[in-house]
């Protein structure tokens, strides 16, 4: 085989805001997989608000991505060589290849995807690691009970857009948080309650004004001044899952902590943080169900799908700036 | 009855550290009990952190003491009159009498101490409710197991101190935080097996050094950046009890948040509020217990005690002050 790959490396570490400078274009020609590896040609990858996490050098879940190597990341592809039993040429798999057009990865880290291509990107945001967030965040972590008020930051973004209407699935008000009118309105879309633009409204007086019982569980993707005004309005022995903080990852001074954490103390209230990574087990079985919710029309997904790997550095600002509508991913390369 | 009763009552809000222009001293006389009521002769009041708050006027678990009122006080007495049955005069009780030298409370809402007179410190302390709330925020939401590295700050104070004994009861390795040499000492003699000056040491290094397989369980009296500290050395899954917040009850600017709480997230560890309170139903049987450890020489209890109801403006301050050696309280009058 001479097939060239065009790879996205870290060039170095960004304070701030990681701008093109953090990266570096380069190209090699693809290798051919050993035993039980499979070569995947990459047709979607997944821009996370994670990505900020992994490029900083701090101790933290996973090892940060090294100076010089591919930059980490999810996706989708379709499998053209293969020496691992079990995955076909021509299946369709969804794993960790990094920010590039071929990926040789272990066959038992990648997962078979049992749909057509076109279906791929509901893989990587609805059925994917979003929606697994959402999903197990939310009901294992919130534990919701129906009747209970489920607040969400980040409400427009892949896994807040779930989080509310697994939320409403299960019986709850829900009441959604984001920026602007037009993703509020799409709130609206999707059955929440009410929506809270951050941009033009007080938040606290406009969270008790739509949880006049306090909130019951409030899943939270942004930290800072949302999640302190979430925290002076919950109900006794309220739920805090503590799932993101994308208003703080480009912070050049300290994370803002919450000052109203003494909220949990009146309320007898818990903030518990989650990560998606552990539920793996029990993801084929949620799967299942969120797909039936898709196909009874109860549950909606959306995709913000952005052509071309070399779009990356600007494309993935659109997260930091509020800017998608749905989940973020990039598509690589036609099937 | 003539009797003289001298009060404290509350004469203005506090900005920062309550000085003595916030108190008022007053008399009058003291009045009989009605139907369902006793008449204690107070004999000490307890003096609690927890006092900060109940004199801002701030939505709380409690509403705050108004202006004018008797000062709300915990406190244990003598039994001078009674109009409610089961208690008689001569007994020995319990109850929220406030800052006075005699109360009229409702028979309901105290308690009898079945003890002499000499041990009713005891029963404000370590038997009363800071131990309370030692026993129950450790063992109900810290739940340390067996093996478990569990921290606690204010550890030489009415709750730390018994919170490190009954994890130390529970096969836990304890580290406690405290300031100053004296009260790490005190900590080695109840058995800790590693005490940290937070006046002297810095706090994130040495929990590092003391917990190298991280913290299971952090029980918090204090808050701000001992909190900090703590966040960022916790091991997987670990239950963080906020109790309390000292270091910042009498800020002029807002609530340091703490700074570290996506640790929570990269732990998947919770932080949990408690309040005594919500355990009454099971206050005697972890008093029958917590007074077993005492007699079989497990647990030890310290008592500070100043005598006089109007050093109480000074006395206070001690606890902010961290000069206090033990439980903290006033005793009133002789028996």
């Amino acid at each position: 085989m001479s097939i060239v790959n065009h790879q996205i490396r870290l060039a170095g570490r960004p304070v701030g805001l990681p701008d093109r400078n953090v990266w570096k274009f380069t190209e090699e020609n693809v290798g051919a997989p050993n035993d039980g590896e499979v070569l995947v040609k990459v047709l979607y990858v997944s821009l996370d608000p994670a990505m900020r996490g992994w490029i900083t050098d701090r101790k933290s879940y996973i090892p940060p991505v090294g100076i010089g190597d591919v930059m980490r990341a999810l996706g989708a592809g379709k499998v053209i060589a293969t020496k691992f039993p079990g995955i076909a040429v021509g299946d369709y798999v969804g794993g960790r290849f990094g920010l590039q057009e071929y990926a040789i990865a272990p066959g038992k880290t990648v997962n078979k995807i049992d749909a057509p291509p076109e279906k791929l990107p509901v893989y990587i945001g609805g059925l994917g690691m979003p929606g697994m967030t959402a999903y197990f965040g939310l009901l294992e972590v919130g534990r919701p009970e129906p009747g209970n008020t489920v607040v969400v930051s980040g409400a427009a973004g892949a896994v807040g857009s779930i989080v509310g209407q697994i939320a409403k699935i299960k019986g709850c008000t829900v009441v959604g948080i984001a920026g602007g009118a037009a993703k509020c309105e799409y709130l609206s879309e999707l059955g929440f309650d009410a929506a809270i633009d951050y941009k033009t409204e007080n938040v606290f007086e406009s969270l008790s004004r739509h949880c006049p019982k306090g909130i019951d569980v409030f899943f939270d993707n942004v930290g800072g001044d949302i999640l302190d005004a979430a925290l002076a309005n919950l109900a006794m022995r309220a739920r805090v899952v503590i799932c993101g903080a994308i208003s703080q990852y480009n912070n050049t001074t300290p994370i803002k902590g919450p000052s109203n954490y003494l909220s949990l103390l009146v309320n007898r209230a818990s903030m518990t943080g989650m990560m998606v990574t552990d539920y793996l087990a029990q993801t084929p079985e949620a799967q299942a169900i969120m797909l039936q919710w898709i196909k009874d029309g109860k549950l909606k997904t959306r995709e913000h799908i952005v052509d071309g790997l070399n779009t990356f550095p600007e494309t993935l600002l659109m997260l930091f700036n509020g800017e998608n509508e749905g989940k973020l991913m990039i598509k690589v390369a036609a099937d």
